[in-house]
């Protein structure tokens, strides 16, 4: 299949110019079967307060961003990982979106959230969750979950085949040096969309990637352009976890002695 | 803390001529307060057979492998990690031995074995110990481990502030980035001591590394030389697992959503 990630920098609060922005980016991506957008994308990143993170949230039914990708998804005859501002009840999620053209297939809400993202959002409460699409088994993670290597390890032992990673990232090349031996490790794809531009102290590190399953960087951005990254890839070997003719990342793991990963404190 | 490895090639089959190849390396190591030693350091690594493996193969008690390095660290006022061929009744395990002049302090048998391995050892039996030494806690891992993030984890959560990891490389480059890795996302030191050389159709691909819980390789060795890493570390710092000012590499986690880690097939 064809994967598209796309590096620019959405307007901070200002969703009209954001999409402004993607739409020739997007027509640049046509062809690909999957497009990857970096976090937050309906919204920008860098808030003030709760209450600027409120007023760019949207929930999910009725989301004029999502919809405006779900049109896309027709147009391009493709599927979207979007990151978003996510409003449910009271409450505000820096999620991950899966689009086809029929609309929301599948979210997660991040699960580690990073410096002042705990003023505004809560911590995910969807788990990990993994979807089964015509093009393979995908699973997705934002931005700083980078920092935790069980989210990703849970995804492709649950079958993730690629991992999708809409990013804002900000410590220079450590995700970046992370995210290929996650891949190689769990012999999966992983497809990061970090952003570009500055808002306030911010400056986002660009250098989006696509990882495969050897761990080699298949695909790379350059730190500060605005960027269609595409590739081809085959998701089918990510089906393969043999490291050598006699061992494989999944059958040779030792479960039973793992168990401080999972106690709770 | 000073801390020291030894790359080099043992003598397979040979543990007299390992020893008069290791004498004037461990001198070099003078001053140093611990000392890391290459996968199965005793015996050499690429056997023939079972009955090969078995001939090599040494009792804690009485061991004249750690006998030697007993002595050693007596003399050099050090502890020593050093890989170990052992035999414990009628199996025998892939092991990392920690010695002090005392003796031996702790053992950690390699949970994950590689290839050929698996005729000739058994799978550890011990789970993943730490040891409280005078200038740290610390663990072991052994070569192939490298493929398992989930020991690395578990020990950092065990409050390991360094992980030795005596090694015999193959396959060229994956350990070497994913260890910094491993230190990065632990916020911990690790001291991989490879080996070189060639037995049979194996060649060893040297490159050890001290790596510090910034992710950063403090010092590094050359591909194929002999050669005696000795670094200044701190571990002390590993006691910090601050990733940012409101980022916890333990803290945040989130073991409730963890669970495929621990269950068994």
């Amino acid at each position: 299949m064809k994967l598209a990630c796309v590096q620019f920098s959405p307007a901070l609060l200002d969703r009209e110019e954001t999409v402004r922005r993607l739409e020739p980016l997007l027509a640049r991506c046509e062809g690909a079967e999957l497009i990857v957008l970096p976090e937050l994308c309906n919204s920008g990143y860098n808030f003030a307060d709760h209450r600027a993170a409120w007023e760019g949230a949207e929930r999910l039914a009725g989301s004029p961003f999502l919809e405006y990708l779900t049109e896309q998804c027709g147009r391009l005859h493709c599927e979207i990982v979007t990151g978003l501002n996510e409003r449910a009840g009271d409450r505000l999620y820096n999620s991950a979106v899966l689009v086809s053209r029929r609309g929301v297939e599948g979210v997660y809400r991040k699960l580690h959230l990073f410096m002042n993202e705990k003023d505004c959002f809560m911590p995910g409460d969807l788990g990990l969750p993994v979807f089964a699409r015509p093009y393979g088994v995908i699973g997705m993670q934002v931005c700083f979950d980078w920092a935790m290597y069980e989210g990703w390890r849970v995804l492709a032992l649950k079958g993730a085949a690629l991992i999708c990673h809409p990013s804002c990232l900000v410590l220079p090349g450590k995700a970046q040096r992370a995210i290929p031996v996650y891949a190689m490790t769990n012999r999966m794809f992983i497809a990061t969309a970090n952003r570009i531009g500055t808002e306030g102290e911010l400056t986002f590190t660009g250098s989006s990637l696509v990882a495969d399953p050897r761990g080699e960087i298949v695909a790379r951005a350059s730190e500060t352009g605005e960027e269609v990254l595409t590739v081809e890839v085959d998701l089918g070997e990510a089906r393969d976890k043999a490291v050598t003719a006699r061992n494989d990342a999944f059958a040779d793991r030792r479960p039973s002695v793992y168990g401080e990963l999972c106690a709770e404190e």
